[in-house]
């Protein structure tokens, strides 16, 4: 059994993330953006450290998938989970970090066929981590599911 | 360039990892172990938090690096990188989780060479976390490097 990110998957349900200032500027069905602060992100070269840079990215796939999905309703009982990711380092993270990803309509069908059908549906989510110049400082891959639980 | 660790990328140099409460429990030429409590790590299931595991397994690359490599010898103005890392969720994390890694030799002898003779030595390092009961919850790659800095 893969990591439960748990139903409330936003910042305020895991305090460690409250605590980095995570904060969520956008979400929508297949679509979610957060920013990361310097503070207390940074080291004391003040270059955000990788596992908070590892954490607003991961973090969207619960946010996006709670904003996509109908736990409420249709999908009651499902929990969206991360299985894997991967997160490439481009360039040192200067500033507040914007991290953002989304999902295609025809993905977020497939994904919602498939937890109906078999209590299962995997997605892969692709987000990218950019500074105020816009520049790109990291990439991630993320391998979720949303899944029946207990 | 890939994201700096920072010099000394132990646990006091990153607030955050400090608000963790990330602890370095050992610390060798070649080997690292930390530990993580659950609180403030944990989501309202009691499950540890992704980025949480992520980050005690990730600053294990940074201490490992700091106890193997002579920084302030013969790598004076090399610096300890994080290029890239994966890690994978076996099961839900619960309670104190124990995050360990290490180097062989030979790998630390390599590394060295490649350093002083080009400027850059890259390395792979897997970490375990494993919860009290010795189980594994997750289990990472990073890909590192030393390097020589500015």
């Amino acid at each position: 059994m893969a990591y439960t990110l748990g139903v409330e998957a936003g910042v305020g349900s895991v305090p460690i993330l409250e605590a980095m200032g995570i904060r969520v500027v956008e979400v929508a069905p297949g679509r979610a953006i957060a920013d990361l602060p310097p503070e207390p992100n940074v080291n004391h070269f003040g270059v955000t450290y990788a596992g908070s840079l590892y954490s607003v990215a991961e973090m969207l796939g619960g946010v996006l998938a709670l904003a996509t999905f109908d736990f409420d309703g249709e999908l009651a009982g499902f929990v969206p989970l991360v299985k894997e990711s991967t997160i490439r380092f481009r360039r040192p993270a200067l500033g507040v970090v914007r991290a953002s990803a989304s999902l295609s309509d025809d993905e977020v069908a497939r994904v919602r066929r498939d937890a109906l059908s078999t209590g299962k549906g995997e997605f892969v989510l692709e987000a990218t981590l950019t500074d105020a110049g816009g520049e790109v400082v990291a990439t991630t891959v993320g391998t979720y599911q949303v899944r029946r639980f207990g």
